[in-house]
C-alpha cells in the first residue's frame, strides 16, 4: 500500500520519512504492513539525550548535530516531550532549531506528540527508530525530558544515555538521584559558568565512583555551554567513545522482547473492546443469573 | 477434579471453602476448571471497609460481624493487607479474631497473601467472590488497608464501602482527600471518644455535602468505639439502607468486564514468555539482520 513512499523514505527522503512517521505516529491504514516491510535490521547508534525541563537539552543537541555535520555524518533528532500539552513553549523550541537544519540534506528533526503510553515514553517511539534504521542515517538522537518514567524509557532504547543536568539544579538530582545514576553514560553539567557547577561536578563525581554505582566504570562527567558551542566537542567525543564499545546484546534483546510482547498482545486482544464487554454483561446481567467463566471462555478458553 | 470440593464448598462446608480459596490463591492446576463449574451468579451483598493501618477497622469488622450474626446472617470476610509483609501484627490481629468466631458455621474469616496485581488490590480477589458467591452467605466484608490503589479498587468491588478513620487522622484525609471522597458510602469515626473527632465529624459533614462531591446525597458519617461495641449498630443500618437501594448495574457490569479482559488477555499471551522472547531475540541477533516485524507476526499476523 505505501511501497513507494517507504522506498523512497529507505534512500532519505525527508518529506517521505516525515509521511512515514505520521502513518506510524496514528496509526494509520496501512502502517504495520509499512513496518511489516521494513528490511533487516542494520547497525545504528542511538544517543539519549535526557533531563529536566530548562537544562538547555535542546542548544546542546543543536550543537551536537553541528559536530556530526562537520564530520560528514547523517543524523536524525526525534524529540519527545511527554508534557508537551503543558509546554508549548518547548515545541516552538524545535521549531526555531529545526529551521538552522532545514536546507542540510543530511539532517532531519522530528518531534512527537505523545500516545497512549501512561506518562511514560512515546509508544511509537521504537517504531520510529525501527523506520528509521531502514534510512541512511549514521546517528539518531532522541531527545526527552526527563520527567518520571521517561528517562529510564530512553535509557532502554539507546546505545548511549546522556543526562543534562545545570548548576542550580541540586535539588533535581537529589530526587532523581538513583534513577539517573542507574541510566546515566555521562552527564553533562550545561551553563556551566553560571555557580554551583563546580560543587555539582564534585558532587556527580562521588556519586558515579563505582563503589556507589552499578556499573564497572565512572561515568563521564562533561561541563558544556551550549549556547556558546562549549564543551560540545568534549561530549561528543565521550559519546564516541561509549559506541565504540561492543553492543549491550542483551540491552538490545529486552527491549525487543519487551516491545513485542506488547504489539502480540494488542494483536490478539483486538476483537475485544472493554466498551463491548460492558455492554455484553449489562445484557446478560439483565437476563438474570449468568455464568462469569463460560462467558470468559467464550472469548479464550480455559486451560483445564 | 474438584468437583466434589466444589460441591461441599457451596452447602457451606468451611473446611472446603477454605480449600478451594487456596486453589484459586495460589492458582494451582484445577483452579479454571473449579472456577468454570461455579453455578449462575446470585445476589450477594458485599461490604468493603477501608482505611488507614491503625484505624481499628479488624475490630469494627469484628462488631459488625456480632450484628448481623444475631440477626441470624451468614457471613464471610475477606481480609486483604497488600502490606503484609511488612504488618506481621495485622495478621496476628486477624487470628485472634477469627479465634472468636471459630466455633460458629455461620462465620467464615479468611485473610489473604498478595498476589500479582501492582500495589492494588489481590487479583485473586474477584475469583474468590465468585466462589463465595456460590457459597450460602448473606453477606460478604472485604476488609484491606487504605494504601493508594487498594481503596479505589475495593470500591469497585463492593457494593457499599466504609471508609474508617479515627480522631488523629487530620493528615491521612488531607493527602486521602480526593479519592475517599469518590470511594466512600459511608465514613466511620472510630475511637470517637478521642480529642478531634467532633472537628473531624465537621471537616467529613462539610467535604461530604452534594455541593462537593460528585454522589447524589450525602455521605454519612457514623461515630464508633469498636472496642466497646458503641454505634455499630448504626452502622450496621446506614449500611442497610444503602443495600436496600437497587443494584448499580453499570458498576458491575465494568467490574465484571475488565477482570474478564484481564483474563482472557492473560490465556491469550500463556503460551509465550517474556524470558523466552528475549533468548529468542539474542538467537536472532546472533545470526546477522533480521527483521523485527516478520518475528512479531509469527505470534500475531498484523492487521494489513
Amino acid at each position: 500500500m505505501h511501497e513507494l513512499l517507504l522506498e523512497k523514505a529507505i534512500t532519505g527522503d525527508r518529506k517521505s520519512i516525515a509521511r512515514c512517521i505520521s502513518l506510524i505516529e496514528n496509526e494509520s491504514e496501512g502502517y504495520e504492513e509499512l513496518l511489516h516491510a521494513l528490511p533487516e535490521l542494520k547497525e545504528q547508534h542511538v544517543i539519549g539525550v535526557t533531563g529536566p525541563p530548562g537544562a538547555g537539552k535542546s542548544t546542546l543537541v543543536d550543537g551536537m548535530i553541528k559536530q556530526w555535520v562537520d564530520k560528514k555524518k547523517k543524523v536524525a533528532v526525534i524529540c519527545v516531550d511527554p508534557s508537551s500539552a503543558f509546554h508549548q513553549g518547548a515545541l516552538l523550541g524545535d521549531r526555531i532549531r529545526m529551521s538552522n537544519w532545514f536546507d542540510n540534506e543530511n539532517v532531519y528533526i522530528r518531534s512527537l506528540a505523545t500516545r497512549g503510553s501512561l506518562g511514560g515514553l512515546n509508544a511509537a517511539v521504537l517504531e520510529i527508530l525501527l523506520l528509521l534504521n531502514a534510512c541512511p542515517f549514521d546517528l539518531v538522537i532522541i531527545e526527552t525530558v526527563g520527567v518520571g518514567q521517561s528517562e529510564v524509557d530512553i535509557a532502554k532504547l539507546a546505545d548511549v544515555t546522556v543526562v543534562v543536568l545545570v548548576p542550580e539544579g541540586g535539588d533535581e538530582i537529589q530526587t532523581m538521584k538513583a534513577g539517573l545514576m542507574e541510566i546515566a553514560d555521562i552527564f553533562v553539567i550545561n551553563k556551566s559558568d553560571r555557580p554551583g557547577a563546580d560543587l555539582l561536578m564534585k558532587n556527580l563525581m562521588e556519586m558515579s565512583a563505582p563503589v556507589f554505582s552499578r556499573k564497572e566504570e565512572r561515568v563521564a562527567v562533561v561541563k558544556t555551554i551550549a549556547s556558546q558551542q562549549e564543551g560540545i566537542a568534549e561530549l561528543v567525543k565521550e559519546i564516541e567513545v561509549i559506541l565504540e564499545k561492543p553492543v549491550d546484546h542483551q540491552k538490545k534483546a529486552e527491549l525487543y522482547a519487551s516491545r513485542a510482547w506488547q504489539l502480540i498482545q494488542k494483536r490478539r486482544m483486538r476483537d475485544l473492546s472493554y466498551g463491548k464487554l460492558v455492554e455484553d454483561v449489562r445484557e446478560r446481567m439483565k437476563g438474570g443469573g449468568w455464568r462469569f467463566y463460560s462467558w470468559v471462555d467464550s472469548f479464550a478458553p480455559g486451560r483445564d
